[in-house]
């Protein structure tokens, strides 16, 4: 297992150290000082080839990604990101991917100020685990079970450009040039809406990342929050991309069943939503109000004034 | 993947919750409320089948183990072990093995006061990363880094016992019919000193936890507080059972660089050295002085007044 120390010039002594690190990667633990009035947000999150992600996938992408689905659960939480753990197994330390892959990695992490303190590196099926801790100031933090009947749902960026972005990878779908990059891009580099998901601590009621697509994920504010929810499909904001390479019914399955996307569900009651233009003004994403929380605990999707139901159901990554 | 929802019964809601566990599992990520002026410590590893464990592994031991790992690096940083994330990936979901490992881990977690509050459940080959948070209040950790000239070395607990337990495990080794249980439940059950570790908080200078074996681990300490050491071997502390398995050789091989004792080193300077007996008076572990830091920085080996060489090297878990 010699090579496999050489992994550590990858990581080790890399990135931005935070000053609230007192003791980074070397010793049984790292050390890290909380700041005061602060609550901890844990999650982590594992990617397993074959299964999360395509033995294609480019490694600084990877890197990119596995960070960026973490910090995207921290966003929905309101939490500013902190420190984290790698958990990398790999078939063989290969120094081209290893390089790739903690340059994609660092990207995040440099850019979202998250320190990199600990982690293990074996020998095995290609997999990564990532452990992400943030801060919150105590009884902030934006949880699922927040909305009420009244609230209004919104989600930030455009949705199902993911989704379309793994079909054209996977050469079920062709999409004109012009939009193929970008497509591509929305799958490999996701935005976490870290800033985002902070500055909806004032004004949100309840708040959830898109992972499995909104449809699916939309469900889990509803029975954290005990209501149910109403969603004009009109409204549901959709990428120039998108409605260029796809027909009007498939676009919709896409933003309502495409997994991956990453963008923030939340919902605003109604003495907030002046205050939610002020709230997002600095967090450079732009947001749709997409539908309304109800009294009874269902979920009404509507399209020109009928009820709708998609021709697919869940995501599934392949 | 819907089987792998059955899984969340094993573990959501099982064990206990600490009071400072603010939300638990079941949210983008879980909330917890740490101690005023505490730093906190941060450890991750992982276990991948056919290489750290057997595939005859029984689930109860590993879940019990893949913890009780963790909590050694807490307890070899003076940490109180707090919450805990756990990644687990399975070839498929078969229920009596969950339970049996959840059964382990929640053994462990229990007995140590810590709660778990995140993770993921993947489908690949099998492999348990977990990341633990522990507390410590502030300046307070031991490090590698602290030894000095002069300071006594000490272990807790007898070495070498789990990798002949692991040798018998693989029909390397014959032992006696009464000390299989204890060898072998040496290596699947091993004892994390996590009393010990916050008992040493005020009398060490020093502690590192023996993982790759007492040759190899020692070393880092080296290292880290830029000194060398002189080990009497004539000192290592061997249970009966090693004694009477094998010739007093191969006991020393075993105890030298025999792995995965999660026992600690630590170091005690001269004036510390009437406090450490109170110190560990109530953390239920008995503890040998085996050789002294000295200011060159050299590992010296001593057996009967003359140098050592041991006849193996380093620790390969097969």
């Amino acid at each position: 297992m010699k090579e496999f120390q050489l992994i550590d010039h990858f990581f080790n002594g890399r990135g931005q150290l935070r000053k609230d690190v007192k003791l980074g990667i070397g010793d049984d633990c790292a050390l890290v000082q909380p700041a005061e009035h602060k609550s901890i947000a844990i999650s982590c999150d594992t990617l397993v080839e074959n299964v999360h992600f395509l033995p294609s996938m480019p490694a600084q992408a990877l890197g990119y990604k596995a960070l960026a689905v973490n910090l995207s659960d921290l966003a929905a939480m309101g939490a500013e990101p902190a420190w984290m753990t790698l958990a990398l197994t790999l078939p063989e330390a290969d120094d081209t991917w290893l390089e790739q892959f903690s340059n994609g990695l660092f990207e995040a992490a440099d850019y979202y100020m998250i320190s990199l303190v600990g982690g293990d590196t074996t020998r095995g099926p290609r997999s990564i685990t990532i452990t992400v801790n943030g801060q919150i100031p105590e009884g902030k933090a934006l949880t699922r079970g927040g909305a009420r009947p009244g609230d209004w749902i919104y989600v930030t960026g455009t949705l199902g450009d993911s989704a379309l972005g793994l079909d054209i990878l996977q050469g079920k779908h062709l999409a004109r040039a012009e939009h193929r990059e970008y497509l591509i891009g929305r799958h490999y580099h996701p935005t976490p809406r870290v800033l985002a998901g902070q500055s909806l601590r004032s004004v949100a009621s309840s708040a959830i990342d898109l992972s499995d697509g909104l449809q699916s994920d939309i469900k889990h504010v509803l029975k954290a929050s005990d209501v149910g929810a109403v969603i004009d499909l009109e409204k549901l904001p959709l990428s120039q991309a998108l409605r260029d390479s796809v027909d009007s019914e498939a676009a919709l399955n896409y933003a309502l069943c495409g997994g991956e996307d990453y963008e923030l569900l939340f919902t605003v009651p109604e003495a907030q939503r002046g205050a939610l233009d002020v709230a997002l003004s600095h967090a450079g994403v732009k947001f749709t109000q997409i539908g309304q929380i109800q009294a009874n605990q269902k979920l009404k999707l509507q399209l020109a004034g009928a009820e709708y139901t998609p021709t697919t159901s869940g995501f599934q990554h392949f």
